[in-house]
């Protein structure tokens, strides 16, 4: 008789793994997708200049993560279109969040009660198409790990791993940032469920599968929620990704002065010259936007930065739809 | 008793719908094509530097669509290239386009009888991609209306579609346009001759296969022979397209005003800098050659300019042959 | 009795041909690849701002072959992942080559003696990959001898072709530069090797498989050393090339003038002096690293200089680490 039991949640996990995402948890995915496009730089405008880029560009990410493993595991990228009430849903929501007259859709959507429901009903999704994913990928590799870790992390954050691409459909190209690179909160959230739903597919985690889907969806639900309502950006996992990074990917190697240690470099300074200048250039050269700062330090404290930006322009969007009402 | 009968068009509709691509219309296809690579800024230097590149580029001019319709579905993108018979047809012209001794191939093809001929078989040969994508996705996908259009438009426009990694083959990388964010007129008519035979196949459209075949023929060839002798660049579909434009996306949205109407904005005016301002920078930095201006208004009245600057190096380009001669 | 036999190498290339490339020759070609990205301008840097980026990019320059012939035979891209033992072998590698400790691994192969015999086994891996790859596209398409050498280049040569979206996971992007634009040496032995084998497999060349093996092999592995041992970069096939160039792509065109010859060009000296002025552009704008300087002169002469400045970056990175001992 194990916690569950006790807890009395076992009925719980059972009646959320038996939930349905369509409609609701669907269009609410859809709602929050298509508002993130919406404050992406540069998309109003897109917008209005071509509303086909526009509705693309939003596809890409309702449906990126479909599209991506699709991709992955060689199958048509065009079977996400085929199902029709899915797309008829999202292009309706599309239309509304961009086009609807006063800006009414978007304006009440971002109010904070509204938004928040909206976006802890999104993350809901994330169980799911995580572990269909990583069942998907079962079913057709037995005993790679790997290919479950990588189908499930694509599936559940597929939006976000393409978004170079998804940028170049509105004519932006920002190739010196990337979710591998600098990793956003829901992609790493993202890689750790596809990591543990992989885990426990294989019987390496002893865990129910219900359970698992109880105790991952109120963690990321709980967590987005906190994270929204302090406004807070600090990760989760900051203490522990730093522990790990200081002692995996420090070693005693020629960058090792960069990173703090004391160790003196064992390379000469002309390649270190270079290495600095190709720096500062990229900087200069990439100010387009929220460029991401190259710094050769730990990737988790630069993150916040990334973050608080968001955090502000999401507030500025916020701010000047209460003007107008 | 229809239309078609009592102008005896039956018949004829009937030899079209059986006429054989195979070698003319195809070769007229790929000379079109070619020359269409020729004339980009950039490509002759490339044809002098890598051969291979410009030979690589000019087969995905000539088999862009059906690379593109197979990655669409998820089939070897390699299939094309087995079809040793058009890619040796194809080599051959793409030799004697860019290496013709005293250019003579480039230069006759170039007269604008010749082209005007070969630019209408060109124009056919549209029918039977556009037909081929579409007859092929509803064999797969029976009743999704939307797959069916995106397969018929990538087959018929899939050269225009890849353009932007088309370039990249030849070194030039232009993210800040592409087609769906400024689409050509031949991608326009493809996307409309793929929504007309969805419709047919899918008995939405009360006319017969060879009835339509025959129609939309007429209508590209007519269409094309009318904007190369004219010189004009307008659209036939400019005033539907404007009409549904200001109807459907111009809302009363935050970007409303910028597009002519009178609502105040909702966004504050610290927004509005940033994104001017953004796109005085993408302006600045992006010089190199037909750079698209990106503006908030109608996607129609943009067109023209891009149409007006391809005619006038085309005129350019057969300036300097009739010099030569 | 043919010459092989006369020479008592059949049974040599019987030995050959049976050789197990797993585990020694495939590690080698790991640890070439690995420290072959570790030499990349940037790439240090990158592997402390994000190891996933930098495990991500080591896997494509391991496995790049086998990616990108999958996606071109639309067979899923995770398939190389589903090889557990050479993932985990591949990423063990990359692990040391980056983060060992005091940097030993990486000086120590980076020593002379070691790297040649590393490079020369790497070499041998080549003849299995380029050959899997033509048999596979045989058993798929049976004669096209097009699609069999395309998937054996792509086999033997993915990482290099593929090394503009290799880069972009590192968040760096050259467009103006590819391997078809300007082919390496890797790339260019490759692709004879596919050649040759797709010949043989069609009976076109009349040698049997293990004495073209023995043949192939003994060509690369020993043009490989004398290239690394003499510093020298020209390419073996630089006469034949060159003849070759001149023979069938300067023709009597426009252009002929800019690769040295006396005919009159065609074109204006408006349009002369675009494409000058557009390349000088090229030039200013990507300063960053070892930048191809693209010149409409034949593509032979321009190899040497960035075979030297590969070589240079390599005897920096070994002086740096003889320093640290």
């Amino acid at each position: 008789m194990d916690v569950f039991d006790v807890l009395h949640l076992d009925e719980l996990s059972h009646g959320l793994a038996n939930l349905s995402m369509f409609p609701y948890f669907d269009m609410a995915h859809y709602i929050v997708s298509v508002m993130a496009l919406r404050e992406q730089p540069g998309a109003l405008q897109v917008s209005r200049v071509s509303p086909l880029a526009c509705w693309f560009s939003s596809m890409l990410f309702c449906f990126g993560g479909a599209v991506l493993s699709a991709i992955m595991l060689a199958e048509p990228v065009v079977a996400p279109l085929s199902n029709s009430t899915s797309v008829l849903l999202a292009s309706i929501i599309w239309y509304l969040v961009f086009y609807c007259p006063m800006d009414l859709v978007y304006c009440t959507a971002a109010l904070l009660p509204l938004r928040l429901v909206l976006s802890g009903m999104k993350e809901v999704t994330r169980t799911w198409k995580v572990l269909g994913g990583v069942t998907q990928a079962h079913g057709k590799y037995k005993d790679s790990l790997l290919v479950m870790i990588a189908i499930g992390w694509a599936k559940g954050a597929g939006g976000g791993l393409i978004s170079n691409f998804e940028q170049l459909v509105r004519g932006v190209w920002k190739p010196e940032t990337n979710e591998l690179l600098k990793m956003s909160y829901p992609t790493k959230i993202t890689l750790i469920g596809a990591v543990l739903f992989a885990l426990q597919q294989t019987d390496y985690l002893p865990l129910q599968k219900h359970h698992l889907m109880l105790l991952y969806t109120v963690f990321t639900v709980v967590n987005k929620s906190r994270m929204m309502l302090t406004g807070s950006s600090t990760s989760p996992f900051a203490a522990i990704e730093s522990a790990v990074y200081k002692t995996l990917f420090t070693g005693h190697s020629p960058y090792a002065a960069l990173t703090g240690e004391e160790e003196k470099p064992c390379i000469d300074n002309r390649t270190a010259k270079t290495a600095a200048s190709t720096a500062d250039k990229n900087k200069e050269s990439t100010e387009n936007g929220g460029v991401r700062k190259r710094s050769p330090a730990s990737p988790v404290s630069g993150q916040s930065e990334s973050l608080n930006a968001k955090d502000e322009s999401g507030n500025e969007e916020t701010k000047s739809c209460k003007k107008t009402e």
